[in-house]
């Protein structure tokens, strides 16, 4: 157990931040017995852990922080939980019914994957605002759409070239999670056990899961819950001072598809940010406005819960980012006002579709929320604004991102307009699917990728280069040329061969 | 008036870095009035600003220093702004009849939009400087550019595709301000005034400015002036930190017609930067090389004033910033010699189009600066390299860099005769405009992106990435072909069609 | 002499991080006299060089640490240089008889550029584990390669627009320098001397060097040997804190042929890194997983020693950095077992031609390293992995990489058999140069940029965006599309014209 003293020493000096905790922290038993062949072989993880919150409070300790500084939301965690720190043992033996990858581990039932179900224990309010956001559901939401589905397979598909012809096959499942589904999450399941030699005690059983590993914000998990809490709260430290930093992110939010944070690192926010954070409290609860940061980061518009000096709240947390996102600007052939449903695979257009609106720019109304809870999140998110702009500053702001939409939405009607007469004159064929063809990529362009980072610059202020020249306005009126030019040549070829 | 003791609470704890104010900080009654409602409802504001220098010395303060560290470079300061510090109502209710946005607020005139000219009271020298900087005049160069305006137009323009064309209609002034005039700045206009309900003080009236929010680095103010100060000194710290860190100038150059930023980054200065800039020194002035910084940002071989370690001046500061530059090597098919005048758009080539060279590369001389001229900013700008670097490396890197504007202008040449064929044979109209086809622009990414970034990669030493595989000397080598490409086809097609 | 004084005062400021070094630092009295000048005219240098360990501690001093935090390799040292620290005389007058640029300068014998074989005097294992790195060949395997001399020359050639045709000329070496060598190396070659006037000492000689200056890994140093020390081990503090960040990497690894630091970035490692490495310790000898760094840098993985925090080596150090790849995943058609000799230009597939595999991805099998190595590299680069994850992480981790080599192969095999047509039709020329067309571009691009950067993705866990729609598998995909567009449309071309 030389371990343990080690650890209780470690905290004496890790508390900084002037956290008044006692070097006396309690660790269950059969954590410690983890940690002490895991500080061993998984250095990393226990170091991780230590430096964690979760290793330095207990849940009783951090039930008696009262008000905006509270952080476990469940109002009741069970009695023998409450008295020691979240270690190994207090997540790894959570529920082991409800994991179809518990195995038995030198006399204990651990599972591998920790999912939002065991997290909610103490975390119950998140986990279910977060059960609500879009993001949980980001598996079916590409799996159970059929017309997503032609996408993904028309990009990941195995290829063969024979006879002047692509032919493409299903890509198989390890593509799939390297891919799409390294972001969506994967679908987790248990496919058997196997037996390895370990260094510490001989041969073991562990399970083997299909899928694994993965953090993506959708992943379906082995207790049939969805999401991955890990995704952002970064194991073994879960720090909130790393989900609040757009790095985090940035894993998911990078290319052209979801340019959020190339966008924010280029305005001003981003600017003030990279600049200055190093002077800034990522750690306090609440986030004080203006004293524990002087610009906001993705956190602090989408999800933390802010204060203002006069310590009065400013927007409540929440895990449901959407709750302050009237609009979706991305993904889609045209912006439109947000889905209700967080599992988006049920919306039908008014071509029977999965899509929210039709080829011609037409909302699926039904679908979508309405103008009175687009004005309520539209509010939600301008209370964070208004700490350091004055009204018509955010008003002005807000005007133009909404032209901003309705210009894109212009444009790429436009580009679908060309399309259109492309697939009317039998040029390309829309019917086996609309991404698989070279001139239909040119056309998904303007919409996945140009529209896309047009509406994020006027979004967050990103304002000039992701505007114009960075995947901006000049790239999406190139694309329009294109099609028309790809549309002339080949009107051309068919008039010259008919000849 | 319990913020006002907050206030000077705060200021004793911020004086770091071992500056010796005394915590009695003289405050206006105005300004105290001003902070008295906004620390409640702008508090990002008003604590930018407490951190600010301008929140912890007065004037006179400032003019006491004597110098190369001293800030003010005015050398009168009106008697009643020098007692206090520079507070909420020093600058914004400064010169009001001289402010179109001037308008009563709780018993004062003030004005929304602070400008250049405000801040020349202490600032003088440097507004002198910036009003001779290209920069000030981004917004007319833009917009009284006949050509650059056709580029402008097929880039933002509304679209609308009817009988197989694409009609563009100009864009709206929304668009605008978010795409190029975003960085140019926006040419601000008072459009009349609307009564708001406050939290405050219920109903009051406010001006309505056309163009606003904008903080363009040639803004159009609404006292005529140019430009907008916290383009770079980001308010309300208008820190010189901030300005001095390369984060900064990425707001308006990290895209591929501007890539500095991208290139600094990889290049061995960025790397040190990055490395090493948390323990560097950013708030001296003046800057010494090699002790409060190891590498050169973008501000050390643009803007600022250093010194050596025996605190001889290397280089004087200047706002001008291409004061320190001989080529101008960005936006136009050829590089070339600096334009002698900021107002860009009075240059007229030998063909009577508003460009520094003519479509072959001649160059409209007696616009651009001469020979001497040339040398002179070569030299200004060598003074920081040289003390760091000897002479031999210094002049091959510079050699290196004047043979990659003769290569890459000779490149962008080629592609320039390639298109004069195209306009020659009538595959593309020259006539209406020459950015609106195609064909068009491909040609146009030749200079505006390409060649661009590899003289951006010798300017900086950003080296193999920028210089080949990442918008460098590989794609400039591909339009080439794929210009030839596309030519070779329709002339194959002219002739199969005449068959 | 009084800046000897400074230099000793500074010292004792200096030594940080709890290093107890006396402040009697002895150096040599030749290294003082060139202080004596340059700290005026090259502040920047010396004081690089006051920062370094060079200048904090003699080899004597170093020789003396025992064990894995020992920094000097080198058994023996030459008596003289031990007792001094590793001043500018030190490197700067070693070997002059080695040098070809060693010239008179004030009594001394100096060389301008110092030489790994120099800095072998003190670090011979880390020399001798460089000479056998793919990268101290990386002048060689471009210049020596027929057929990436083609590929060079298609990309820095200067152009020519003549009778509707393009011509290339060779570039000069002024362009290649800025280039392709810029990251692999020049080769330095002496041309001749020349007399500068000089501040200090009035008009002196000094060498000029053919190819200077340049920091590439693969530089052809005056000496004869191969590299540069300084390319990561930035001149003149040669700081392993620097080496070990992975802005140093990025320099050259940035691009979309090997965007190595962009899908680092985007990682969850990468996340760790940006969001919490202001509290790790880059200077730790040996660096210790979980305490020092809590997720791995580029230098964690293929370069560095690590110990665990029970003191036991995880892994040991190395500057072949190929000692833990069993893969080459960059560069080629098809990823493939890694050349066993770092000189790849002698590699012949059975085609004759220099290139590790054949057209159809068959393995030039006797050049490559073979699985029982592949299972050693493996296995050193899993070692690092084991700290923080467990082994079917780790497997399934590899498994899923390995698969997404077969996966971008095939892929590119896909591309290679389209473009085989092409040449086969005569539509594209094959013999002169397999990169000279626009289509071949197309091809080209499949693996050297779109294979290379999913394949990075999956190594690195870079996940999403990288795997997708960043330079990913959507980029992929579109090019196989475009390149059987790009086909069917000359084909049709073709059968329209022969009417």
């Amino acid at each position: 157990m030389k371990n343990l003293a080690v650890i209780i020493l470690i905290f004496t000096c890790l508390v900084g931040s002037g956290t008044a905790i006692s070097a006396e922290v309690p660790i269950s038993e059969t954590t410690a017995e983890c940690i002490d062949c895991h500080s061993s072989f998984h250095p990393g993880i226990v170091n991780d852990w230590q430096n964690s919150r979760h290793a330095q409070i207990t849940p009783k300790g951090a039930m008696a922080v009262e008000g905006v500084a509270r952080k476990v939301s469940s109002k009741v965690v069970p009695e023998n939980l409450q008295k020691v720190v979240v270690g190994c043992a207090e997540c790894h033996t959570l529920r082991p019914k409800a994991h179809a990858d518990t195995f038995e581990h030198n006399g204990y039932d651990i599972h591998v994957v920790v999912s939002p179900d065991d997290c909610k224990t103490c975390h119950a309010t998140e986990r279910q605002q977060y059960s609500k956001n879009i993001m949980a559901h980001a598996y079916g939401n590409l799996a159970n759409n059929k017309l997503y589905q032609k996408l993904e397979h028309s990009i990941l598909a195995s290829t063969e070239y024979k006879n002047g012809k692509i032919n493409l096959k299903p890509a198989n499942d390890a593509t799939k999670a390297e891919a799409c589904y390294y972001c969506h999450g994967t679908k987790l399941e248990l496919s058997g056990t196997e037996t390895r030699d370990t260094e510490a005690a001989g041969e073991l059983e562990f399970p083997i899961i299909k899928g694994w590993p993965n953090q993506g914000v959708g992943r379906i998990n082995l207790d049939g819950s969805m999401g991955a809490c890990s995704a952002c709260h970064t194991r073994h430290t879960f720090s909130i001072e790393m989900a609040r930093k757009p790095y985090t992110c940035k894993e998911c939010h990078v290319g052209p598809d979801v340019p959020a944070y190339k966008v924010y690192t280029a305005s001003k926010h981003g600017n003030i940010f990279s600049s200055m954070h190093s002077t800034w409290d990522f750690k306090a609860v609440p986030w004080t406005v203006g004293k524990d940061f002087t610009a906001p980061t993705c956190a602090s518009c989408h999800i933390s819960l802010l204060v203002n000096t006069d310590e009065e709240v400013v927007v409540e947390r929440t895990h449901q980012m959407n709750n302050r996102l009237p609009w979706r600007i991305l993904g889609l052939i045209y912006a439109h006002p947000h889905p209700q449903n967080p599992d988006t695979s049920i919306i039908r257009n008014k071509d029977g579709l999965p899509l929210p609106t039709d080829f011609n720019g037409g909302l699926a109304t039904k679908y979508l929320i309405d103008e009175s809870e687009m004005g309520a999140r539209r509010q939600a998110m301008q209370a964070a604004c208004l700490n350091c702009h004055d009204t018509s500053w955010v008003s002005g702001h807000w005007k133009r991102f909404e032209n901003t939409i309705a210009e894109t939405n212009a444009k790429t009607l436009t580009a679908t307009r060309i399309m259109q007469d492309v697939w009317k004159l039998g040029l390309a064929n829309k019917q086996d699917s609309i991404y698989n063809e070279a001139i239909e990529r040119k056309w998904s362009e303007t919409w996945l990728f140009y529209a896309n980072t047009i509406r994020f610059a006027s979004a967050m202020g990103g304002g000039g280069d992701y505007g114009v020249f960075f995947d901006g306005r000049y790239q999406l009126s190139k694309k329009l040329l294109e099609l028309n030019d790809w549309l002339d040549l080949r009107k051309k070829m068919d008039s010259v061969s008919k000849k």
